[in-house]
């Protein structure tokens, strides 16, 4: 850089010394608080160890990636998600290992659905010669596979796929076959360009006796789809890229249509679902099965809410402390330093109650993987499965409601950051635009609400047709007590109250929309249809309550323990999340009598106190959360609050851009200086018209390597 | 495509005759709606006109942006502003016809700020010399500008920009620096790689006869900062673009730093700050002409965002009209059909009280427009600028409202959107990409509506004050209707009102929140920083009933007219923006006992009704937007409902990430199949490190070209 520039420092106070001094001002234990948080499995130590090791490998730098080309940035996700792999072998990495590897990298893999669903669909749905042809070859990673479940016409209603795999009778094979447009897989993770096998999900139809073609449902199928050594589809197979999305650039989401496509009677998954010789069909086991793994991916994303969250939150709050714009209004001297934006009762209320957030999020996350486990360990020990309906329901909302709080919160702590919240150096963008589809996959936030409030309606009416039963699981208990409770509404006293009362508070209005509901559906039997938008209030209230008792409970007694004075953070913490939901929601507490209208005021003046508060270890509660700068990718986020360096050098020294001069004469077609019209006129339309897609090379040629 | 390809349709029913079959059902007069929304300045005819010109030149085909570098995206875009000049010259094209041009491509142009802020400030601020020497080579395209206001430092604080332009008295010139790192100017559109010259805004230092520098605020300065022929920088400059941003890839936002950059005295823009040969500093008219331009640029912002939101609207209602999920759940046979996902409530909910916001930010925007050529004229007949703080303080909380409800209504569409909203042929990813600034440009959303609040303090405090006063605006006679009322509230009784009701309900809270805040503010003495959250919701409150004034009134005698069916869907959608609207801030119409607790499920019930009456037209709601296909962009919005099959194209035909055939096998660091690991290493390791920038080149080292 020229020298004038080298010598340029930003204007007093310098960002650096304004988080030191922040940091300083909070006696908030960051190490204990970080470990009371992310202990589980390691993940602190293990972060530190993968980070190191990540972030020498020049390949894995993110500082060309917003500049990249679609096809590029696949390019370069294959690229490092090999290395990746190769990695793992060399490091003798654990399957944890990897995953924090892919997490700190934070792109999506072209491996990632191999790795995931298509191997756990191997492991669950394979019999003992399945196990044998297929597990080893994809956990060592000889085949890359993917799951072919979801279609151009279904998504959510996965009963009504369109895919079809028939039963041959004269060659004991099954043929699957695409019957219309709709038919076509579509968003299939991996399979684009990378994956050679698939796990299929198609309509199992096998004719009867009289020829009449009889349809036992989805199954699944493992069949390969590629040529191993050309990487060509099979003969009867259109493969391919589905093109660019709103995030998941490095990712090759695909589309495959099969034409008559035949394989054989064992590509059926035949764990639980068999078909013989005779093209006979038996099932074992229940559909519960299912209900464990969908579960266990919408636990996984309450997790992943609370990190994602974490992450907007930590650069809203360590740019909004730096940022100064405008002096106070009431300032008598005109000359009085400009506000920290943080200061800001309106950035404040924005920001603050998802630092909040994020640590509900954790907490409930923590609570669910708890309850998991322990519902998995009943079905292991005692094939006892009552508890799964619970969970299912459970986790069901809490999917809902937490990836909406999530990507909600990405997009307010964006805003927060004023006009530096629109660049690239936000750390935001990415982050953003693979999130985005969280609200959508693992059952669609505003359609999975409803397994919840069918389940709570339920319980609901069993416990007033039955009100002596013994509860069966905590749902009841809260019913049982709703309806036992004498009809004086218990009101909220805002001059004195506990946490405790808050989380009472909370449940009374679940309970209370539960029985509403109930009154609704089951007394005056309601269509299903007219209450959806209730059902879909009421499982976002009953989790607004598990999110509320989750975070009250684990502060009960900290494990990890937490020395008082960041366990009295934490407790402020939680009264401003719960007061803000609360708020939030003050119509229905209003309703319910349990907050009356002259209260709204003093609910303002104790949530404007607390951020006040709280806002003096905002720094230190977000260090806590020991977000590494290279997965932050922030400017504005950076541990050492070099923001106004940062964002000068990334444009100075490392924009392609500014590479090349350019023709701005609009006369002249030239573009790039020196580069003469007609080259500028091929080369322009060569961009804007494309590359065709392989003539006829998707459709394969080869018989399957069999 | 193979044969069996082309024979594939999407399962029954096809969205087109889908499409059809709901247009039918309606009996809105679609083309006299859209005459009457947007017969003004003849937007339909020249819309048409313009886009028969635009849509046949193969330049500007969209197919291929989303694949694009973004490199590659300001090279295309840079073309296509030169190809929409050249065409506005051959064409003889008005201004209107080029800015519709540039609305269709829906790129942000290179040359953007050039024709609006650089031009507007020559326009408005040169001198009788400086318009002679300036303003005809701006107007016609001889020279590019831009506007240099904003700082990596400062934004929405102006007074204290850190660029200076201090005056030499011995060679009576001005040398403009940057002082520090955060006085770069940053943001500046068009600056990037395309401007030659700008319109800087510094600090005025003027030492005075002491030699004491004296600071008179910031003021505009006309400067060349490329050598015309050769695009490099002038002597003293360091220019470069940002880099990627969240969007506008087309544009080289830029930044400037100044290295005792001297200019001629005639730099300063001198039609109302002068500085004479002797250093002596006038001032003529009052900064109200400051105000003129940022209230038209807000105004325009309001209409923008209607149409904004149209086309998010517009693509939701068709999909969801088209798409096909779950059979009605009540329904007694197994094999229904599936239902179309806006016969949900849970869709309808987040779908179509935003069609009525549309509408509702239509006429809003209309009302703003006539209100500022009124008090343009008595500005411009009278000298009269009474009117201009009111229109500022409106169109201050109006920016922020609008832009709000435009951006967040976006991503509550493309979420209805399900699975296929994630897909780059939703035609939502550039549209939100480059909407999602106008919530912090031109005033941050959370900050400008201070000015409306302050406002409307003020004006509560006169009609306090001097009760018996002329009302000198709107407002005036609200509070003084306010203060006059008898204080029995004027409670709404929800079985029996009419539009005129609520419209009243919203101007009686507006009124109440700001009476409210006078008495924080002036009887209480509370500090404004302690207020900002509730001083938000008052300017929100009063930009509420603004929208839902506006729109009752527009509706009271439509014109252009409507006929009686027209106009009866019309009040209905009227009655579900404000009932919805009221719902959403129900505890405040609670609180003020406007509505009763008990009221709230009949709400519930009436929003639930309205809707399912405007789901019959809402195909025809949309038609009325008249927002071509090519605009659009979208295979889900798509007029002929031909959804599926432009899906399924655009991925098998146009993608070229399918131009390749990928080597999946970790262990090699090949990526293209057949391209060899060493060729592959080095190809993706360059794409990692990215390209320098220009050493040295950026630092002008040859003397203006004056």
């Amino acid at each position: 850089m020229a020298d004038f520039i080298i010598k340029l420092k930003p204007a007093e106070p310098q960002g650096r010394k304004i988080l030191e001094t922040e940091r300083a001002r909070s006696d908030l234990n960051v190490n204990q608080l970080a470990h009371h948080l992310l202990h589980r499995d390691n993940f602190l130590d293990r972060q530190e160890r993968v980070l190191a090791i990540i972030e020498k490998n020049p390949l894995f730098s993110k500082t060309t990636n917003l500049n990249l080309s679609r096809p590029e940035r696949y390019h370069v996700g294959l690229a490092r998600a090999k290395e990746v792999r190769r990695l793992a072998r060399r490091e003798g990495w654990s399957a944890e290992d990897y995953t924090m590897a892919n997490y700190l990298l934070d792109e999506v893999s072209p491996y990632s659905l191999s790795d995931s669903m298509f191997t756990v669909s191997l492991q669950q749905q394979c019999d003992e010669q399945q196990r044998t042809q297929w597990l080893g070859k994809a956990e060592n990673w000889e085949i890359t596979g993917c799951y072919a479940q979801t279609e151009l016409g279904h998504g959510s209603n996965v009963r009504q796929i369109e895919c079809q795999a028939r039963w041959n009778p004269e060659t004991k094979d099954f043929t699957i076959h695409s019957p219309t447009l709709t038919a076509s897989k579509w968003w299939i993770g991996s399979l684009g360009r990378t994956a050679d096998h698939a796990v299929v999900v198609a309509q199992l139809l096998i004719p009867s006796s009289t020829g009449k073609m009889q349809s036992y449902g989805p199954h699944q199928f493992i069949v390969q789809i590629r040529h191993l050594q050309t990487r060509k589809p099979l003969n009867g197979v259109a493969i391919g890229d589905i093109g660019p999305k709103y995030g998941y650039a490095s990712m090759d989401n695909g589309y495959i249509l099969f034409d008559h496509f035949r394989v054989p009677r064992t590509s059926l998954l035949a764990k639980y679902s068999k078909v013989d010789k005779n093209g006979k069909y038996t099932r074992s086991q229940s559909s519960a099965t299912v209900y464990g793994s969908m579960t266990y991916a919408r636990a996984y994303l309450i997790g992943q809410a609370a990190l994602v969250l974490a992450r907007a939150v930590t650069v809203a709050v360590r740019y909004t402390l730096i940022r100064r714009q405008f002096s106070d209004r009431d300032s008598a001297s005109t000359n009085t330093a400009e506000e920290a934006v943080l200061n800001y009762s309106t950035v404040q209320i924005r920001v603050l109650p998802l630092l909040a957030t994020t640590y509900a999020l954790h907490y409930t996350a923590e609570m669910v993987k708890d309850a998991f486990q322990n519902v998995r360990a009943q079905i292991d020990k005692d094939n006892d499965f009552s508890k799964l309906a619970e969970m299912h329901a459970m986790s069901s909302g809490l999917k809902s409601l937490c990836t909406s709080l999530a990507a909600n919160g990405i997009e307010t702590c964006r805003r927060a950051l004023g006009g530096h919240g629109f660049g690239g150096r936000s750390g935001l963008i990415p982050l953003n635009a693979n999130y985005l589809n969280k609200p959508t996959v693992e059952g669609d936030n505003w359609m999975i609400t409803q397994q919840t409030a069918s389940y709570l309606i339920k319980r609901m009416q069993t416990c007033i047709e039955t009100p002596t039963m013994t509860p069966v699981d905590k749902v009841d208990i809260t019913f049982l007590q709703f309806l036992t409770t004498s009809s004086r509404r218990r009101s909220l006293d805002l001059i004195a109250y506990g946490p405790d009362d808050l989380v009472a508070a909370f449940q009374y209005r679940a309970s209370y929309l539960a029985h509403k509901a109930y009154q609704l559906r089951i007394m005056q039997k309601f269509s299903w249809n007219d209450m959806l938008i209730e059902l879909h209030h009421l499982s976002n209230a009953h989790c607004e309550f598990l999110l509320v008792q989750s975070f009250h409970d684990a502060l009960q007694q900290p494990f990890p323990p937490l020395d008082a004075a960041t366990h009295r953070t934490m407790q402020q913490l939680f009264m401003l999340f719960a007061l803000f939901t609360l708020q939030d929601n003050s119509s229905d507490f209003i309703a319910m009598e349990i907050l009356k209208p002259s209260q709204l005021d003093t609910l303002k003046t104790e949530i404007r106190q607390l951020m006040q508060t709280i806002r003096i270890h905002a720094a230190r509660l977000v260090d806590a959360w020991s977000i590494p700068d290279y997965l932050l990718d922030s400017a504005l986020g950076r541990y050492d609050g070099e923001v106004y360096p940062d964002l000068f050098k990334s444009a100075h020294e490392r924009n392609p851009l500014n590479a090349e001069v350019f023709n701005s004469d609009y006369r002249s077609e030239e573009i790039i200086w020196g580069e003469g019209e007609e080259h500028a006129r091929r080369r322009i339309l060569a961009l804007v018209q494309g590359t065709p897609s392989l003539e006829n090379t998707e459709i394969g040629s080869l018989k399957a390597n069999l």
